[in-house]
Parts: structure tokens; sequence; C-alpha cells
């Protein structure tokens, strides 16, 4: 059963482009580690400036900034380069939105290795078992992950801090804090706020050579009394049965009239938008169970973990929903 | 100078969306290696039908089934999932224009290896001496272009030897005859074409182990008074004077009025445009002293080996372009 015939001439472009996609990640991770936009920003424009600055030869110069151009990073007019306001703001190293640190996690070995087997992968439905070992919580990826994942995070985390926060005494847990950024914004939106973090043991004390006698989520006692306990992109990482059990710990671990925040990414019912949230699928096959919940599957562990009722919050325009639980 | 403020809110996504964009060669790969879209073109519509042709789980096959969708080679209705016209054109194995082998050259180790140290290499302006291998042209990768790429060069291979062909006597000689495509497409056109090709002796002679006594195209007899010398996609391998070498050959070797056509991505003399001819400098940046030249760079390299006067032809819709050369 194929489609009817297309309305246009069939085009081998998009396959072509697909399958040489991996040119742009390798690019803008190129363009990031010479500190080319940082360079641009500083008023080089020319390519014998540009490559000056960088330390480059002007031909490899040359290619990266077309290829960045084409690829919408950079503009060009006259033989000059300068940078697009996206660009401006989130990779010259002197931004405070910068960005170009995700780079290391997005891009490092672990996190693209999840898919080197892909077709294996897919064939299992999950990382093979020989491959568990990056998602062990003493792995150091997860303290790359807190280190270079943060500029990313500070913005939904002001989101939900301004939401959620308020001005009155609060207790806060901040589950798989990592980067810390959640339980930082709500100490930050509001100074009564009383904010305690758990995480993988190595992510929160990364120096501590004893970190692994220290526990984890999971068998860590939480205390009890919270107002608002936080899980942000932490539910994505477990099959439904491990989040559950997580989530009977937080609703225990909740005052009266307490809520669960989780900052996720929630692909609609159709799993197939909005892009971004679907897409992130992909990268949890790569895990041993993980994956990216719909709302219905993510009400349905919070239900079972005793949770009244649940609603679904956009993040605009982050790409990220929250899902808010209540005692 | 940053440039002034942009019109709407800066956003992350192009970051982010970049930085991830291997994912989808990585998926498509995938695709193509389980053999997904001939499954859904025999009829297997529901995931549980795709997965169970495929021999794959099914929370693999609805990952990546929708991470196909939402990249443009799947449709999705209702939960069943269909080809795009263009898929079924291009990868549905059982078609006469299956594109799928490309995968196996495009985003091979070898080729995609040419980036691995992006950085080092831009900083070098090409292949590091220690990563020469690739190029040479005993070379494996060559057999498995002339294999894969194959499929890709038909369309514009028709389109060269349908303008040039005709049907009076031909002396036509191939150099770079790799998949021997050309010389083909000219031998159909034309039965009173003979054709001669010339390439490294690994890809014309795949089984021969002394294939690296014989010549390769800079060091063999070309012969004389061809009328037609096809020299596709064979100058971007090589700096500005290795090439010049080469075309004074090619004008050597073609009787009066001769031509010499060249197939290649020809980037416009801004560089950035079009976008496929222009992207692929980033490809040969990754060899030790390839590029994409510009029309003006390969007509001075014509004339400078002695051709009277050259002109650019479209191969339109295929994203190459032709300079073709009049001795």
């Amino acid at each position: 059963m194929t489609p009817s015939a297309p309305a246009q001439a069939p085009s081998p472009a998009i396959v072509f482009d697909t399958l040489q996609a991996y040119q742009r990640s390798v690019a803008l991770r190129a363009g990031i580690d010479l500190d080319l936009f940082t360079a641009i920003a500083e008023g080089n424009h020319s390519l014998s400036a540009i490559a000056s600055r960088i330390k480059a030869s002007e031909k490899g110069t040359r290619v990266l900034c077309d290829f960045l151009t084409i690829i919408g990073f950079l503009e060009k007019q006259g033989g000059e380069y300068s940078l697009t306001p996206d660009s401006a703001v989130f990779l010259d190293r002197r931004s405070p939105a910068y960005l170009g640190t995700t780079a290391n996690f997005l891009m490092s070995r672990e996190v693209a290795g999840l898919l080197e087997n892909i077709t294996e992968v897919i064939r299992h439905g999950g990382a093979l078992p020989s491959d568990h070992g990056a998602l062990e919580p003493e792995h150091p990826m997860w303290v790359e992950f807190a280190r270079s994942m943060a500029p990313l995070m500070q913005m939904p985390a002001e989101l939900v801090a301004a939401k959620f926060a308020g001005s009155k005494p609060l207790r806060v847990l901040d589950i798989s804090a990592g980067h810390g950024l959640y339980g930082i914004a709500f100490a930050k939106h509001n100074p009564n706020a009383q904010v305690t973090g758990v995480d993988w043991p190595n992510v929160l004390e990364v120096a501590k050579e004893n970190a692994r006698k220290a526990g984890s989520a999971f068998d860590v006692d939480f205390g009890s009394g919270y107002n608002i306990i936080l899980i942000p992109n932490f539910l994505h990482h477990f099959d439904t049965a491990t989040d559950e059990k997580l989530l009977r710990k937080v609703h225990a671990a909740l005052g009266p009239s307490g809520i669960a925040i989780a900052p996720e990414f929630i692909p609609n019912e159709d799993r197939i938008s909005p892009p971004r949230d679907a897409m992130f699928s992909m990268q949890m096959l790569g895990t041993p169970a993980g994956d990216a919940y719909t709302y219905s599957e993510l009400e349905k562990m919070f239900r079972s973990a005793g949770f009244a009722r649940s609603e679904m919050l956009e993040l605009s325009p982050f790409p990220q929903r929250l899902v808010v639980s209540y005692k």
C-alpha cells in the first residue's frame, strides 16, 4: 500500500540531508570548541581576523563559517561574518545566557554513545545489558550533566519558581537536584523557602571519595512535611513501576495539600508532537528502561502512587511541560 | 558588535536541535538497516505488524517510527504508519530508485570519521597527516563508495548522457569510473559510443590481488582522440595544482573539438548557496587537500590546463552542476 502519487516529483534530498545531518552537530560543536562565536562577537568579522583570533587555518575557518552560515548560526555579507541574534545571546561565551557548555553533555561520548548500537537497541527495546554502565548513579557523565546542562535548565527553573515559589514560609525538596537550579530558583524567588536537595551522590558531592556510601533518591530518607517536591527530569530515566515506587515515597513525604512538580519532556498522546518533546523518546530508548512519557501515562503513575489529581502546564517557550500533582 | 535586538524573543531551540541533529542520521540509518520502509510498503501499518516483520521490540519500533514521522519519513494516522511519497520511491528496497545503500557510505566509519577530529582539522586546514589513510586509492572505502553511491549517481549520469551522448560514433573516456554509471549511461543512450573507464585500481578490479600494480588516473596512459572525457566527482578530492596536472592530461587526450565534462558540487561565489553544494566543503575539509570549488576556481583550472573556454550547466533537480570545457 504505497501512498498515492506525489504532487511534485520525488526528490532524494531528504534522504541525503538526513544521512548528513550529523555534520551539523559536528560543525556547531567545532564552532563552540574553537570559541568562534565569541571571536566574532568581539569584533572579528573578516576571515583573516577570525582565523587569527581562533588560531586556525584560513581554509578551515572559511569552511566552518560558511557551513555555520548555511545552517543558521552566522550571517555573511560581502565576505564578512556576523552573529545571528540567537547566536549572540546563546553562543557568545561572555553572554549570561551562554549555552556552549551543553555541547559537552549533548555530544559527549556517553550520550551519543547511547545511540551507537541503535539498530540493536531498537531490536531489544532499550540499552543492551552490556551498555548499562552509563546509567549507573556513579557514572561521571552525571557530573558532566550537572555542570553542562545547567544553563539550559535555568530558564525553565525560573519559570517554575515564578509560578510556585510564592512568598510564604515553604519547605521544598528538590529530587535529582544535580545542577541544583530548581531549588536555587525557589530560594531566590522566596527568601522564606527552605530547600533540601537529594540526588545521586557523586553529583551532589563530586569531591567526596566516600560518596558511594550515601544514598540515592530511591533509598535515602526524604523526611516529611514538604509543601513542594520538585522532580525535574527524573521520571524519564525509569520504567513505570520504578517511577511509581519513587512517587509513593514523594507522596508520603508531602505535607497536607502538598504538591509534586515534575518538569519533563511530555509528548502529546499522538507521540509525534510537539516535536522536541516527542523526539526525546529516541534519546531515552538508549537507556535500559527510560522513555518520554505522555501525560496520560504520567497521570496514571501519580494516581497509582496515591495522588488525588494532576494537571499539565506549559513551560513555553521552553520545550518541556510540567506535571503538577496534588496530594 | 552584536547584531541589533531580535524581532522575536531569542530561543535556544536552534542550538539544542543542531547539537542533536546527529540523531536524525542515526535514526534514518537504523530504519534502513532494519528494512522498516520495505516492511511498511509491504502492507504492515500497525506497530505490532511492523515490529514483528522487522523482528524488533514493539517499544523500539514505536520510538523509531515516531521519530521518523517527526523528521518527515513516515506519516502517522490513528496509530498506523505509512510511507511518505519520497520514502516510497527511495527507501522501499523493492523500488528501482532505492537509495538505502547510500547510508553504507555516507555514514560509514571512514566518511563520518573524516570529521571526527573536526576541531583539529579546522585548525590544520585539512585532514591531519596521520589520517590520510582513507584517501589512499587502495582504501576499501572506495569500493564501498562505488557499490553504495551508484543509485544516487544514476540520475545525474542519465541527465548528462541525455544531454551529450547524441547518436553519432563517439569515443568516451570515463575517469574515476568507480560505479561506472556515467560511461554506462553514455553507452545506453548511444549504441555507437565506445566507452573506456579509468579509476583507482581496486575500484575497477575489486577482486584482483595485484590491483596495486596497475596505474591510477594520474599515471595511467589515457590514450588519445576522445570526443568526450567525463571527470565525475573527481576534482574535489585534490588541490588546485594536482587538478591542473590531471586536466592537462585530459586536454592532451581529447581529439580536436573534444569536450571535458565534470559533474561536481559547485557552490556559488558566495560559498553559502546552493546549500547542498556549499555544505560539501565541510566533507572535503576532512580530506588532505580537497574542497568544493566555485565555478570561477574550476574555470581557472581548466583554462590553466589549456582549455579554450568553459561553461557551467545546472543538473536540476540533482544537487550538483556540470562544468563543460572545450578543447
